[in-house]
């Protein structure tokens, strides 16, 4: 087997911790997305950063890649160790390290999950509020630069980490950034390994910024005759300044999807899922303002959810979007796209993808944490079909033009991953040299995550 | 003469843009702070960004030091060309590109101010709020990460620039983000030109984003017995979240500085200056909690500043506190310390600066954006007498190590320049490494602002 030298060494290093099973590699080498299954040689669970600087040093003198693995909740193949080598499994490091209220922030290891994380800070009053829906690692949503549907009021992963700490690819510990709230010391860091996919580094602690748990929360839906109509009054909100918690669209397809798989009993039309949060006066104004907006575009049927669990179960209907997806296409898998424009740009964007769609025969969801111009469409496919497979590209492509012909990007949360390589070139043309002359000058023997993010 | 070569093919690109005379040299060959003077060989304006790849082409192939210039306010004698070269004056690259004011953001080339901004923009009722009181150029702010008065309420540069433009060390011209309010494609190039000082690259074009002019805006000051007491004031408002738009320390010093150089008539006790903004319900609201916290730390005289002419007479006798410093200093350089903490060790720093200071015999002014943690001491010297020298060393020395020993950085916005890398290994350690790899990937003549930032 490749990398035997290597492995032995990890065994001893850390004995039942470093696993060959079968089982373990086809869990760590399959996806929720659409791509096929890559195996790593071997699975290794370090349980301190000192342990993954070990990892590294034996990996770096072997030349043996490393795929750093937190929930395997990544939509772009990201997590597949496509070379093989060694996944990094690091959900052993999934300890709070240190609350500070005082300060609003809290230093995590990268194992530790959104929900772990908000759980234990229930009683603080304070939450962690970038919610990309599934329960994914910190470290993984600090890697792929995850965001979600809070996004729009609280930043993204990118806007919310303070410091990291990461292990290079030889081994060596660096700390980026530190727990004061600005500085100018020096290149940012932080800010390169966060959405470096693993690639330049394997982040072993994070200080993330924390916010206070609003006063009043009020969560509502409401229905709308067109997408266009939706997404025109998403635009006016926005540009109202509204500071909205969460607005999110979805489509009609998506509805059916919802009531499918959890028997929502919602009308078959766009509708967009919202939350208003702050003092309890803030939340009544916000939300008589947005219904008048929304009045303006035909809305209809605005219902509030005050209590927890009526909120908790709209949330949570939305956030199974993509499983409810696959109850639409039965045996299929999912592209899910993931563009990102400037919201003033969004109708077009979204009319663009259903034509496009429309023109293919297609019938995707759309969802889309749309305050921020991101939206995903997800198409069924048979992921063994070549002429599926080709028209799933075509769609893809015509959208990642779009976006970038409207000033956008082509992912505006989920990453690069295997899949959207192919379109790195258009969205950053020269920028891709220094990109890549970074990642040769961090990772000179290009062991982490090889084949990933970089075309 | 140094580069003659390379000169002569600017004169030719570049005609009576390209200076020579001792008056343009000089000019760009000093700094507001207390390093000493130093030269370039010729000074360049160019007005296109083909232009600056043209010139960035021929200093590569020539191996000439090329340095940025934006207004030559950097506090850390960051745009002296210390190794002579060329100095690139991006002042005639001062258009305002473009303004979206449906998706709130705007394009500026590099040499644009911040006040020539505000200006332009005053009637779409949108506003950049980044204010290092200086009016520096928005290229220069960027590249220094620069923050100011209104960071604790809008973020510093780095929160504020969606996208860029720049010219790399070798004329190709790359761009970095997107005008999509989030994005996870590729490495995040655009904060790794955000406070590289003019190190990894030639900005020459900048996306920023936008906020709306507040609906009401009140200024105020109060003063506090003692500095701890307008500290810990800070502290707990901050703590308690009132969305404070600027709260600026001030001690007796620099009040004495203000009654010196304005005219002031301020008792000469520590001050806190104040701003609210939002809906005029917001501002009562936030500005009677306030007036309650400042009550339990014994604060008197809380004025408040309603028309816009007084307010901004307050800021602009802040703003003119480095100037006001000199004041007291008579024929002195002023060495402007920059730590940033936590905001719980706050007053324990403060506290440690005040301490430090008696003990050296020195009586500082202190001014501070404490909402962010940051705070700096200003001292009068002469940089001619080696013991004054010493005695600002000791200081400045003592006051970056207790920074890091509280969880801070040596520098919350000022940058490193040349006068912070003594501090760089203290505060980055093994991280040098990457940072070092970093600069040899993008420049590896080292012709961009060399001698500074890196140790
Ligand atoms: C149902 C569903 C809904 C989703 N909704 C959203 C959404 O709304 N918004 C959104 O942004 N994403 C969303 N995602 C995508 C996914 O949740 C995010 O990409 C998430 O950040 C991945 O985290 P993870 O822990 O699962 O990482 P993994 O999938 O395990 O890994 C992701 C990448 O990060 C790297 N990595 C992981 N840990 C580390 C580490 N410690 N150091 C360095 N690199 C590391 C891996 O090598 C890999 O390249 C969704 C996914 C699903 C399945
Ligand atoms: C009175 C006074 C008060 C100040 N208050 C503050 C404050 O509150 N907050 C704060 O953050 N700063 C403050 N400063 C410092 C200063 O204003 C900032 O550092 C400012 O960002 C510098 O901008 P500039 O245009 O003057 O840049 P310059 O001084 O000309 O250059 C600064 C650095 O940026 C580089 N650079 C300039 N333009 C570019 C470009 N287009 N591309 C690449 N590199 C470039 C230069 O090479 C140099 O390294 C103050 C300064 C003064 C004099």
């Amino acid at each position: 087997m490749a990398h035997e030298q290597a492995l032995t060494q990890l065994e001893t290093l850390l004995g039942d911790r470093l696993r060959r099973s079968d089982a373990e590699r086809a869990a760590h080498g399959q996806n929720e997305a659409h791509f096929p299954d890559a195996l790593p040689d071997a699975v290794a669970y370090p349980k301190t950063t000192e342990e993954v600087a070990a990892i590294m040093r034996i990996a770096h003198a072997e030349a043996m890649p490393v795929t750093a693995y937190g929930t395997g909740t990544s939509l772009e193949g990201h997590h597949l160790p496509v070379q093989g080598g060694l996944t990094l499994d690091l959900s052993l490091m999934n300890r709070i390290l240190a609350v500070h209220d005082a300060d609003m922030d809290v230093v995590v290891q990268p194992g530790v999950t959104r929900t772990q994380l908000n759980d234990e800070l229930r009683a603080t009053g304070l939450y962690f509020p970038i919610d990309p829906g599934a329960d994914a690692s910190l470290g993984g949503m600090a890697a792929t630069r995850a965001s979600g549907t809070m996004a729009v009021r609280y930043g993204t992963m990118r806007e919310n980490v303070l410091a990291l700490e990461a292990v290079l690819a030889d081994g060596r510990v660096i700390r980026t950034g530190s727990r004061a709230r600005k500085s100018s010391s020096g290149y940012d860091l932080t800010h390169l390994l966060i959405g470096s996919e693993g690639t330049l580094g394997i982040i072993t602690e994070l200080t993330l910024k924390l916010h206070g748990q609003p006063e009043s929360i009020v969560a509502a839906t409401c229905r709308f005759p067109t997408v266009e109509d939706a997404v025109n009054c998403v635009i006016t909100t926005i540009q109202t300044g509204i500071p909205m918690a969460r607005i999110e669209l979805v489509n009609a397809t998506m509805v059916r999807g919802f009531n499918r798989a959890s028997n929502a009993g919602m009308p078959e039309e766009p509708h967009l899922f919202l939350e208003f949060s702050g003092s309890e006066t803030a939340v009544e104004e916000q939300s008589a303002m947005f219904e008048e907006i929304a009045a303006d575009f035909d809305a209809q049927d605005f219902k509030r959810a005050t209590r927890m669990e009526e909120r908790n179960a709209l949330w949570a209907m939305r956030h199974n979007g993509h499983h409810a997806s696959k109850a639409l296409y039965p045996g299929k898998r999912i592209l899910a796209t993931d563009v990102c424009v400037p919201i003033s740009q969004l109708a077009e964007a979204v009319t663009a993808a259903e034509g496009k769609a429309r023109e293919l025969g297609l019938e995707p969801v759309i969802v889309g944490h749309v305050g921020d111009g991101n939206f995903h469409t997800g198409i069924g496919f048979n992921r063994e079909d070549p002429a599926e497979l080709a028209m799933i590209e075509t769609f893809s492509a015509h959208l990642a033009e779009t976006a970038l012909r409207l000033g956008g990007t082509v992912s505006g949360e989920h990453g690069i991953g295997l899949g959207k390589r192919k379109y790195m070139e258009a969205e950053h043309g020269p920028a891709l040299v220094p990109m890549r002359a970074i990642k040769a000058a961090m990772d000179p023997k290009g062991i982490l995550n090889p084949g990933k993010l970089l075309p």
